[in-house]
């Protein structure tokens, strides 16, 4: 039923001026790679900028993949105007068959008063308690074996999120956009 | 003993609930937004960098948000010892209304020899015809209307695709995360 | 007490083998590559983020170098919490001899009110009317005549700085750092 | 023919009204900031990039500040189609009086087959060793005192380098451009 009415609006769309079609034509398709742990620890700078340090005990876990987190590894978070957050995420994989792999990801996180609150509570919030945090992984890697990455963009979706004084960390599930 | 006890976390946490499953727990949901069109110009700066220029009549339209991209507006391709070509694009919206809207996105696009055959041929590509095409837009707005866009992280999909000597351009469809 | 001890470690530093030695040894050198004239219209996103367009008519010369600058280009400024404006400038160079340089800069300006109320008269500001106008270009081409500008870091320095209605332009010294 | 037929427009400019002069009209003035000392290790991702992580130890000292830095730090190299290297550097810093300073920056390096050579061999080089090694921090800081430090685009300067298997670090001096 979708896909007939998908097909009939590029109809109507190609019976107008056609060489510039301006309704959805396509479809995204996600495919799940790994679960991403970061553990965690935050120095303000201004009121602009906060950076996050990625500390040891970070790893990476998924059907094709699995390792941990190398330093340097690190968000440099941005408060923008609207009080969104811009993530700006670099960290290096290290395989347990030792392969490198540059992740870096800009990504989107809109807190609220209630996640906030909870956070501050000690308490984990999930996907469903953080409004808004997905990110867009790209990877690089001269490995063969990981070689698909380099032509994948991914997203990511934060699984897990708990920042109290002694532990402090993100789980994000890792997908590649198609 | 550091990774002694490092392990018996692990052995917890495989044992108990979850506190940092590494396994699928979220799933990506997409919402259209927009179609845009951009018609382009190219200039390889060097055999790692390519500019393109976004030439006057890009547009964008969607249920909720309709306009005109300005200048200026570009993509700052590099291309990545992979072959996989990395987007960098910064470009402004005006809507019909008046708004303005700063977007930005990276993204990955993967050329095959057929693909970069039949653009030669001036063939119109789909997202069939581009083994990939994948762009990850954020947006920046003052706007009250628009604002909604601030708190959001995008992905586009190629729908369109051409490139000759006298027309070239690039449309994509692009849809809210969540 | 605190200069005292801090110079007392300095020249233990100094006398000894000085294999993290923390004084001065070395010294900045500069020299005279171009002018560059920008002419430009902006467009603020909100109180964060300023998109200069750089209009056609611009043009760089100098000694060993003279072109004009071709779209895309542009400054995406941004308003730093201590009122600091940072630059994040990319365009593109046709030398007379049809060269493609691609130069991006950054770089710090400061504003006052005295400079912004002459501004607004019209004035034309030089390096002694703004407090602080510092960029840091970098270049990239694949021209052989031009290579050395590869291997370079340049720094330009406000030489002239008008912004009315209808006319606004910036021209900047560049120098090669060494 | 071609100088003089540009010594002929130069002149022209310099009778004419000056709005857009093309000479140079400006001097670049340097002030010794500080020295960093940077411990290193590194890791490259392919022939492309190589990422330094800045390893426990690192300070900066100089007449108005001193400190060391806090992970994360490190330099995510990439290597350009000419052979120079483009650095690309976050780090922070903690001042001996408490405060937060995030540093940023950019810089060219241009390698040679003797200086590769000379470090091999585990001799420290200095900036006459290496035929290019410039730098262009940025500083962002919430910290009153070092509140000076938004306002400036620096530049820095390789003092010492080294590069063996168990002691990696580089040594600037950091002067601000105005």
């Amino acid at each position: 039923m979708k896909s007939i009415s998908a097909a009939f609006i590029m109809i109507v769309a190609l019976l107008g001026t056609g060489s510039s079609a301006h309704a959805q034509t396509t479809q995204i398709n996600t495919d799940y790679l790994m679960t991403v742990h970061i553990p965690t620890e935050r120095k303000a700078i201004d009121n602009n900028t906060v950076i996050v340090n990625i500390l040891p005990g970070g790893w990476v876990k998924g059907p094709k993949i699995s390792g941990k987190i190398l330093p340097p590894g690190g968000d440099w978070l941005r408060v923008m105007p609207s009080g969104a957050l811009r993530l700006d995420v670099r960290l290096t994989i290290e395989t347990d068959d030792g392969a490198l792999i540059y992740m870096t990801y800009g990504g989107v996180v809109v807190m609220s008063k209630e996640a906030g609150e909870a956070l501050g509570r000690g308490e984990v919030l999930n996907d469903k308690g953080v409004p808004y945090f997905i990110t867009t992984p790209q990877f690089q890697t001269a490995s063969e074996k990981y070689g698909w990455l380099n032509k994948l963009q991914g997203v990511g979706k934060m699984a897990e999120y708990k920042r109290t004084k002694d532990d402090s960390y993100v789980n994000y599930d890792i997908f590649g956009l198609r």
